[in-house]
């Protein structure tokens, strides 16, 4: 391997990695027999699959400008670290959902890892009509596994906040974040764009005072409130699965942030899904099925998440944030205050959900559920009850107590004729 | 100096700092003309006060271990890094208030500056019923300037988050006020001090589960919410005043916390000054006007805080939060949302306050104001009132929107015959 960066490209890849024992191991020692082939991810990395005599494996390597920008926006390769060290923990809180990584090399922004051969893109399922048995169940335990474990609910206090030191460096992809998901969406941000005909739902939305403080609310509470480590990026493009299993990659954007941030983010993608689906299925009646597939994967994941919550407080609960000395072994119980806990992490889910909601349309990374419909005018049609229902969520987050509500809200909005 | 850590002492001090320049040129160059007190700072640190023909300064060193509790308590050296970095920090964001350094050697734990010669510990003051003219100004506005200007509001953001990783470190000091302030008071722990008679309102406490949940809730907020850099220990023995000047020492808990903190806990060491002043005054007439100059201070305290904030919010906010591209710039007003969140900073205030209340009176480090009554008898009884104002505080911080019903409170448990 080089000493100084270099990025991988296909004919320099297989001399370079095969010189890697955990690589030429797992894929086979002659770089002859290799077949590699580049799959991008999109918006960031470069991204190989090398099959090999022995297996295949992925190698993800940072480039140092943002992939779906160009060069004109710059970016350390410092993020392959902050992803390595997020699939570790992933690992350790809820082993066997993150890919296996077989090698990192930080200098070369590189991660050499598990490839998920008989694995999709969860996204592309979801267009497609594809429905993953088990999916709602293991997300919604990895949230609360994710939540749980890395919060001072659970960890030494002492490694939580080395933790919360470590991420905080992952400034850069933080900022992403800050200006793409939160703000950019309420004003006129040079990296915008939107589908013709949704200007009078954008006007709407950047003149409601009251829904822009909500979300710089919630803006404040990502930057600041460092509960536990988030995957901070997980929506249906970062989950793979199999008819009947479910993994999740690309944990980059890894930050110490509120606990319903992960969840929160996960059910806005769902929820572009549900609306997007008139635009993927042939007949109302499939699109009808489909959608309440979806809605029901929404409940179950919350429902996942809730139940395993609760179980880990009951079982793991061993930081110093409601001690056992302080309730239990005084013959109190400490259930309701993690009612409270709980409904202030589905408080921030719903807002983080409302706003995600927002930028996936109006800012620059849109998403494939609404990009892949070539009828623009229904595209925006179904964008607009999307980015409506959005605004509902910030703005009655706290009165929105139970899953049970959003899934009746974007049946509701499912039927409305907003532009 | 040495190069391995070894404590100062009377002896060897003299001929150990002369050699340091940053020294010698504040004090004199030969040591022989130094005179050198140690004059301890009751907790956890070494402090000598060293006067030579040139001048007099502040040497402070750290020792091993918790000073009060002895050599079976261990402590790094770190927390003088702390102080040291949150001095230059308040420096910067208030000029004038903290001491000035003049040196800093991290390996011996030591922090040589400004002596305050004209000053007196402001408890002691409270303690003598001695007045401070511009004493709720200058503190108010300095809470306010550490607030506002370490955080998102102001800072870039990057900087805010190297501060965080930085102070994220600190983590003995914050596990000292994350066991003796948020926990102890509630359980039966080792290190517990109580007043004789205290028993009952001990245990109403310890029965109150709602109570437990809303400090527990505030210990997330200071363990998780990193919301600005606090100085974390900002109480009326870390104030020093002349009788119209005002300045800040002892920062070693500096943390990065919830921007009500200092507030809180400033209130709470005012209220207890309050509570404590029938013990020391000689009639009930001095003890009625000088209660009510405290008051006065926690009124004012609190007016100059939030004016200090409006002001900062209208002249200084230039970080990532509330930006004026998403307020101002389209012709929006952000000061609902700056109300917004003054509510939620007092909100964690008074409830931080509360608990500050408590752990003075059950935990470990209990203050001169009630330590210096001899008869213990009313020294219950005033310790009484103050338990159940601070319970009062917290089970009611949401509803409490205004510093006068705070005041009224004091006046009125000021009457109660609790015990």
């Amino acid at each position: 391997m080089y000493k100084e960066y270099e990025p991988l490209n296909l004919d320099n890849l297989p001399n370079r990695l095969s010189e890697i024992n955990e690589i030429a191991d797992r894929v086979g020692a002659d770089p002859k027999t290799w077949i590699v082939n580049e799959v991008g991810d999109g918006n960031l990395n470069l991204v190989f699959i090398i099959k090999g005599p022995v297996g295949t494996i992925i190698v993800k390597q940072a480039l140092p400008y943002v992939r779906l920008v160009g060069d004109s926006w710059p970016l350390t390769l410092d993020r392959a670290f902050f992803e390595y060290n997020a699939l570790l923990r992933q690992d350790q809180r809820d082993p066997g959902i993150a890919p296996e990584v077989y090698y990192f090399d930080k200098e070369q922004g590189l991660i050499a890892m598990e490839y998920l051969a008989e694995h999709k893109i969860l996204r592309q399922k979801l267009i497609a009509g594809e429905k993953v048995r088990g999916l709602a169940s293991t997300i919604g335990k990895h949230c609360a596994k994710l939540a749980f474990k890395g919060s001072d609910l659970h960890m030494l206090t002492q490694d939580k906040k080395n933790d919360v030191a470590l991420f905080q460096k992952n400034n850069e992809l933080m900022a992403i974040t800050e200006n793409l998901v939160f703000t950019d969406p309420y004003f006129e941000a040079e990296m915008n764009q939107n589908t013709k005909g949704l200007e009078g739902i954008i006007k709407l939305l950047r003149d409601d005072v009251e829904l822009k403080s909500k979300v710089q609310h919630m803006l404040k509470k990502f930057t600041s409130n460092a509960e536990t480590m988030c995957h901070g990026d997980l929506h249906s493009g970062s989950i793979m699965c199999t008819p009947d299993k479910t993994r999740v990659i690309d944990p980059e954007f890894a930050f110490c942030g509120p606990m319903g941030f992960d969840l929160g983010m996960l059910i806005a993608n769902y929820l572009m899904a549900f609306f997007s689906q008139p635009a993927h299925r042939s007949s109302s009646s499939d699109t009808e099925t489909y959608q309440e597939w979806i809605l029901n994967i929404i409940e179950n994941t919350t429902k996942s998440f809730v139940d395993e919550f609760i179980l880990l407080w009951k079982t793991e609960r061993k930081g110093i944030l409601y001690p056992e000395s302080v309730f239990e072994n005084q013959g109190h119980s400490s259930l309701a205050a993690m009612n409270d806990l709980l409904q202030e992490i589905w408080v921030d889910a719903v807002t983080v959900c409302g706003i995600e909601m927002h930028r996936r349309c109006l800012s620059l990374a849109h998403n494939a559920d609404f990009e892949e419909i070539n009828d623009l005018a229904l595209k925006a049609k179904l964008e607009a009850r999307n980015l409506i229902m959005g605004r509902e969520l910030i703005l009655k987050a706290h009165s929105l107590n139970g899953v049970e509500y959003i899934l009746e809200m974007a049946r509701d909005f499912n039927r409305k004729e907003l532009i």
